[in-house]
């Protein structure tokens, strides 16, 4: 077993090395998907496929979590859920929803009765974990890209600025180029239906910002292609219209990506 | 004056050579958006512009019609939503929305009263040519894409079906790939969200049929090859569920689709 470097506090995560089935499910992915975090007594463990048609609006993709905590079925759908919506329902590669998506997860209740908020951190954490993962395996990808946003009036309306972008071709397609690209991003929000005032929105690129009240900033050139060197990329929207917070993942949208749906055969 | 191959029954069309303010709008466009009907009396010239950020959802990119017919403006805002709702509203390149979108008409009277059902036939051919000239001309587009559905329960789902299949990054890879990928085209049916039975969907290419009753009919491969020579392909989707139809139109996405998106610098 081998220590992951990102955890959650009092989280302890691990991925195995031999896990044959993370393995053995995969089809175009490039890397397996795999997580086990121990809280307490209780474990979760689990694993995922998915790289193309990855837009999920139900569950997701492949996905396989188990746990030996002691919970109904009735429950453990409601953690699940709770879990999916921030994870597996907020990544899209493609905008292609698939007709396949699933996440699955089976407890055998051998740890006993667990703590309930414990045990929905830590299925946040191992469903977070495994869609990052899927959005950065993308098909074609060469980055992650994580949109965070904020002070939103609904927290819906935050996953609709968040989805709106990260599914924006164009934006993706600047992300590739390494193009700070806020004249896409701002139209994303525009067609994401989402209540917003023009004249309040901040976006930044990681720490650097873009657009400051709705207007351009002018941005430092260096700045960007040091922060487009990193193979993640953290796009920060504030509306200052509310406190709801949303975060959606996906990649970029690269030649690779279009030479892989073309040359595939039916 | 040359005229136009494609025309309508009673409709004299026209495209001018020399006309040099379609030639001015023009940004990432390859080739002029124009056309000029003649009816009875009156006349409705328009030219547009588009290539890139082509998702309509009000009216369109830019779009300039006028006509000598003596018309209230009310009417030609109406004739205009109809004629608008079958060409600019029913075309995507990109998925993504423009927040510059405009169809503008002019009328001076000149020519005096004319027939209304004329009248919105000629505006619904010069739109109709218009639209389907920029699908044609998107981003890195090598050919274009018609989809029409038939026999839907309601004319909004024929364009939801129609605008999923059109909209998908799948089946637009899959096109310029040449590859018949029926089974992308039935997903994005599928996410389309309207009515109907997956037992009973047919799904053709040009006269070719791929699926019948929702299930693959085995493709003669030559008889593909020879479709995807051509510069447009028409992907009919008879959904045998009721009465209504709608067409869609727009582009294949190619590898210079990214190169263009991602070699632009803000």
């Amino acid at each position: 077993m081998e220590r992951m470097r990102e955890g959650m506090k009092g989280i302890k995560s691990q991925l195995s090395k031999e896990s044959e089935i993370a393995q053995a499910i995969l089809t175009i992915d490039k890397a397996k998907k795999e997580i086990a975090v121990r809280i307490d007594k209780f474990t979760i463990g689990a694993i995922a496929k998915g790289s193309g048609m990855i837009h999920p609006n139900m569950a997701t993709m492949l996905s396989f979590i188990t746990t030996d905590a002691e919970i109904s079925s009735k429950a453990l759908r409601a953690f699940l859920k709770h879990s999916a919506d921030l994870s597996f329902n907020m990544i899209s590669v493609d905008r292609d929803t698939s007709t396949s998506d699933m996440a699955v997860i089976l407890a055998n209740g051998l740890a006993g009765k667990v703590d309930a908020k414990k045990f929905q951190q830590g299925l946040d954490f191992v469903c977070m974990y495994l869609a990052k993962e899927i959005a950065k395996d993308g098909e074609g990808s060469t980055r992650l890209i994580k949109v965070n946003v904020k002070n939103a009036v609904t927290e819906n309306d935050a996953r609709k600025v968040a989805k709106a972008i990260i599914s924006s071709n164009l934006v993706k397609c600047a992300v590739f180029g390494n193009d700070p690209n806020w004249g896409r991003i701002l139209c994303a929000i525009g067609n994401s239906g989402a209540h917003f005032t023009e004249g309040k929105i901040d976006v930044y690129f990681d720490e650097h910002k873009l657009v400051g009240d709705g207007m351009a900033k002018g941005f430092d050139k260096a700045t960007v292609k040091e922060i487009m060197k990193n193979d993640e990329l953290l796009v920060t929207i504030d509306l200052k219209e509310g406190k709801h917070e949303a975060t959606a993942y996906g990649c970029d949208m690269s030649l690779e990506y279009v030479k892989l749906s073309a040359q595939y055969k039916t």
